[in-house]
């Protein structure tokens, strides 16, 4: 029986034009469908790290990280799932705000120890941190409010411990 | 005379398999180098939003767009960079400690108001959000403690007040 999961993939990759694009692209032709995707520079210039959560069966997981091998830009890819790690997403929401609604919406970004980062004359703009599942919760209930815009990072995480995944010298 | 400048492309799309991988040869093919890319859900579960920070000039950035739109499942394409807006950016920085220099990686931390999330016996994980320029000046500071593995999400945003970026009903 295969069972369908979540996969946290960490990728180191070379910093060459058009990576992305074939890292894309080999996920995309086996129908593995990215949930989410964060790509941002590392400690070293040359190189970018790329979060992808996915949604799959541990047997296609394991042909997508043999096929990302073959790719002659991929440095190292190591299921963050598959060890103790920390994970962290990052959410702006812009939601309406009425004078009747403004202490409730305080009060939820208070519980969640979120941050306030714009203020207009109806609207709020919202900074949230935390896993997926924090950031989901806020989100069911400022929905009654009226959520106008939300943008999500995409989840990012490092293994625990003095575990490195970086670039052999 | 043309002038390179970063541009803050904030693009909501059709959830398609696929729309990555056509969004991201889009910018490879014109030699436009990503800097960063985050793609995650919004409000709408059938749409999600990629934010692409790319250096280069205003007359290929408006290429890009006027291509962008061509893909059938993009929605819309806003140059965030050309209107107020507010940008994030979170990072997960793991740092070497030992007992001399924990107080002051201590004091970093809490200079940038950053979060530490995990301990280990000569390691630390710092979570730190805020904008690009706030990232890299404590990635600076920690540098000579011997930074062990770093990830950052890339940049994420949404444009101040009550304007909005989402699809028409």
């Amino acid at each position: 029986m295969t069972e369908m999961q979540s996969h946290t993939l960490s990728i180191l990759v070379e910093n060459h034009s058009g990576v992305l694009t074939r890292v894309a692209a080999l996920f995309a032709r086996r129908g593995y469908n990215i949930d989410s995707l964060a790509v941002g520079r590392t400690e070293d210039p040359d190189v970018s790290r790329i979060t992808i959560v996915a949604y799959g069966d541990d047997a296609v997981i394991e042909q997508v990280i043999k096929q990302l091998y073959k790719l002659i830009e991929v440095i190292k890819v190591v299921d963050l799932s598959k060890e103790e790690h920390v994970d962290r997403e990052l959410a702006l929401i812009k939601v309406g705000t009425t004078s009747e609604t403004r202490a409730d919406i305080l009060q939820i970004v208070d519980i969640f120890r979120a941050k306030i980062v714009d203020v207009g004359s109806n609207t709020m703009m919202i900074e949230i941190t935390g896993d997926g599942e924090k950031i989901s919760a806020i989100e069911k209930l400022l929905r009654p409010f009226g959520i106008k815009e939300l943008v999500r990072t995409g989840k990012v995480g490092l293994s625990r411990g003095p575990k490195d995944i970086v670039k052999e010298k």
